[in-house]
């Protein structure tokens, strides 16, 4: 019965449909095999953020990957 | 003064205004109804979640419904 | 399939656990009655913040309710 | 260390990049400011929400703004 | 970069601290093993719900753990 | 109308009440300042996540604190 929400950069960055199947089958995995929990109920939703609007160091992203 | 946050499939599946409206005036109430919390302080944010990032299963909903 | 977060003031404002029942059967209702959601599959977790952690006008709710 | 998210509204409302960098350095700054934490590891997410999707006092942002 | 948050039933089926270390070490793995993401930078935050607090099929886990 | 949550590390790092108000009244003011968003309706919810709960680079808080 868990819930798992996973949050990476979208855009030119997003993963592409089979990775996001390789996630949620790799979390729904993991939680049956460290705790023992249903695949049958384990939810997972995963979010695309825009570049622009993931901050990290006081920076967008966008930011950061135009100074290198 | 509550916050609710509702998530549900989008694209095919997603809820038109109609019913978005349904929704927050329905969870609005029932904050009212039970806990007698404010109306005019409830905050209600719907997600539409892609069925591509929504996995149940160890699959995503795109590959369930593809299976159906 | 839907997953829905509530998050209301708790300790001397928590709900009972006769409330929290209500609140999770009334919007697991209304998801089925609005979008013909699956009760089977919808999950609901309510949050009990500290009115020391929850702030509105700028202000803890603590603070709010010390001054009426 | 902190994780910060920040949903306002979007489409018509939406944050300029130029505000949302103003954001994320403001936020991070503040929690450096208040409780030291070190801004390499600040984390800030922006979530710009459709109109339609964001409810107050029982109503979608959508329908308020078209009663003025 | 990427964020994850796991939510679990705690209480009497909290996770142990061993376990809570596995799912942090396995989600991190997982992310750089499908996405490359840097583990260096990746977030996890694991929150325990309160059995009463969290709702499936129109129930809160109590009650239905109650009628088994 | 906007919707913040903060999530920093609770326990021995808790902030105190004093800091959860700085907190609260500077990034309600934030979003004044960048956004010109009516303090009245701004939302902050700030999380206190246990050190066992919080992971970094794939370990605990718990664990990397230990090893200084």
């Amino acid at each position: 019965m868990p819930y798992v929400n996973i949050k990476v950069t979208g855009g030119a960055e997003a993963p592409t449909a089979k990775q996001k199947e390789e996630l949620i089958e790799g979390v729904t995995h993991l939680l049956q095999k460290v705790l023992n929990k249903n695949p049958e109920t384990t939810v997972v939703i995963i979010d695309e953020v825009d570049m622009d609007n993931w901050g990290i160091r006081g920076k967008t992203v966008t930011s950061r990957r135009s100074m290198k």
